[in-house]
């Protein structure tokens, strides 16, 4: 679809403030034409502040995301809002339902987009972090990524966002869930959601209980009801603190560089993925070579020799290891 | 720890049925040591049926999973219980909490085993499926692989097991959690657990309604009580159904070569991580590279062909990629 406009006229447009032609790079993106987009994006600091919004289901994670642009917006930020759902293996769509509906300020609306993880290397770390780099080159003030679910996914936005907010909501086994997935560790703000319900002024105490500074950051236990709206407003000035202390404190370089060199292996991971793909799809005799890991006659590592040795010619094997550029 | 016992006599030591060995043996998988252990597991084909057990935090896994075993041992079965649990990024450890304690049938137990993901793209699909070689190596007739959480991970289990059970729960807000995540889609067998609760059978009925015949398969939705045990030993039996459907229909090699298909694109995206990881903290020129990255000078596509074409010595390039070998 519309794989004729070439990649620097959807970035004029999307300069612009053309949403379809946003869209159509994210296509891009999340389908293989990640590096022809984001080679693209240089000359300008990738400047948004990332917001990742993470924690289990039914936390109201979408709501509060959209109540958390609607304050940004409010304050003259440019927001956009990235939702990563888990998605099939099989059909590789991402399942709407997580849609906000809101009153926007002042017709300022934020970009929204749904991601599709698609289970691959690249998931998270690959192409949502193309879309942020897209979205900031494009002058957004903040991106707000909210991952769905309780498990890897929620850890590796600590991996990509520069203040991480942990959503919680009363009633769900009570901190259980939090402690079991490492939250407390990668959290640098608590919200607890829902705090209408009468076991949320208890979930905050014994979050406070448990939480620890971050590197000179006391991590703020917050309570909001995003149905209403209440505590968000708090919510935005926290993050905005956060992002203060992280420039005082000379971490937002250092937690940036992190996050580069993070990228750096994802990107390698996915490369050698869609390398190997495209090995065991097209060579004939490979099906052999799985057939005995089957058997148990070649160890997984030792087959993966024999793929990548492939013939003995050095400059076929540089150039399928190339050919697995995204 | 016992880096000096060669892997080789812990492997007769561990075929001999000492834990312990089997302990050390799947620590070294976990420590990035795996292909040292995998190598050696050549020579007989990986006949354990690998059954996969997912589902949303407090459905009540790890004590089906124990009731699952219990009831496979009083057959003769010979059983591995491995639970993958979201650890932190930070601490790299697993944490416990999810041992079933329970009575086993004439002292037979399962072999247990929690294993720290480490959020690493080998993750689940690595150490995991290298333990279940493992164990299948070692004669271990089922292997449970318990994944926790509502993401990624369980999708994976897909692409492990050779039977994968669904486990839901009624009152988290019903079947939502399974159709966010694709579940419908990979389960062979759905159960309903906490079968006492009043919505259990509503729920049993809703899952009925959406579930599809998968290759010839009715999928069957079944209700447990893993706290007393009762819808187990069914349970147990439409597992063994579900195997000799599999074989019946032919699908079971089927569905194995696609599994070392998956394993040998796993391993070299692995392969690849470690290797750019190394890279990044060998090479000093690197932390430049990382920075322009950070500055928006480069693109993260630019950076990783400059990270992966080091000096154009081509030797040494080829060295590096070796040296990523788990």
């Amino acid at each position: 679809m519309n794989r004729e406009i070439p990649v620097a006229d959807l970035l004029s447009q999307a300069a612009e403030g053309q949403e379809r032609a946003i869209a159509i790079l994210i296509s891009e993106i999340e389908g293989g034409k990640a590096r022809a987009v984001v080679d693209c994006l240089v000359g300008r600091p990738p400047n948004a502040q990332v917001i990742g919004l993470t924690g289990p289901p039914g936390a109201g994670k979408s709501t509060l995301a959209g109540r958390l642009a609607s304050s940004l917006l409010a304050i003259g930020s440019k927001v956009g809002v990235v939702a990563v759902d888990p998605s099939s293996p099989f059909s590789g769509g991402a399942l709407l339902g997580d849609r906000v509906r809101m009153d926007w300020p002042d017709q300022a609306r934020p970009f929204m987009r749904s991601m599709a993880t698609r289970g691959s290397t690249g998931g998270l770390a690959g192409a949502t972090e193309d879309t942020v780099a897209l979205l900031s080159w494009l002058g957004f003030t903040h991106v707000i990524v909210e991952t769905v679910g309780a498990g890897q996914n929620d850890l590796a936005i600590a991996g990509i966002a520069d203040t991480v907010v942990v959503v919680s909501v009363p009633g769900l086994g009570d901190s259980v869930q939090t402690e079991k997935a490492g939250m407390y560790e990668i959290a640098d703000l608590h919200v607890v959601n829902k705090s209408d319900r009468p076991e949320a002024g208890q979930l905050a105490a014994e979050l406070r209980h448990v939480t620890e500074p971050r590197d000179d950051w006391e991590v703020p236990v917050l309570l909001t009801n995003a149905l209403d709206g209440s505590g968000v407003e708090e919510l935005r000035d926290q993050i905005e603190r956060h992002r203060a202390h992280l420039l005082e404190a000379g971490r937002f370089e250092g937690r940036r560089q992190e996050r580069a060199r993070s990228r750096l292996i994802a990107a390698a991971a996915a490369r050698a993925e869609s390398a190997t793909r495209a090995r065991l799809s097209e060579v004939g005799g490979l099906s052999e070579i799985a057939e005995q890991v089957v058997e148990g006659t070649l160890s997984v590592y030792q087959a993966l020799d024999l793929v990548l040795a492939g013939d003995s010619d050095d400059s076929e094997r540089d150039a399928w290891l190339d050919r697995g550029l995204p």
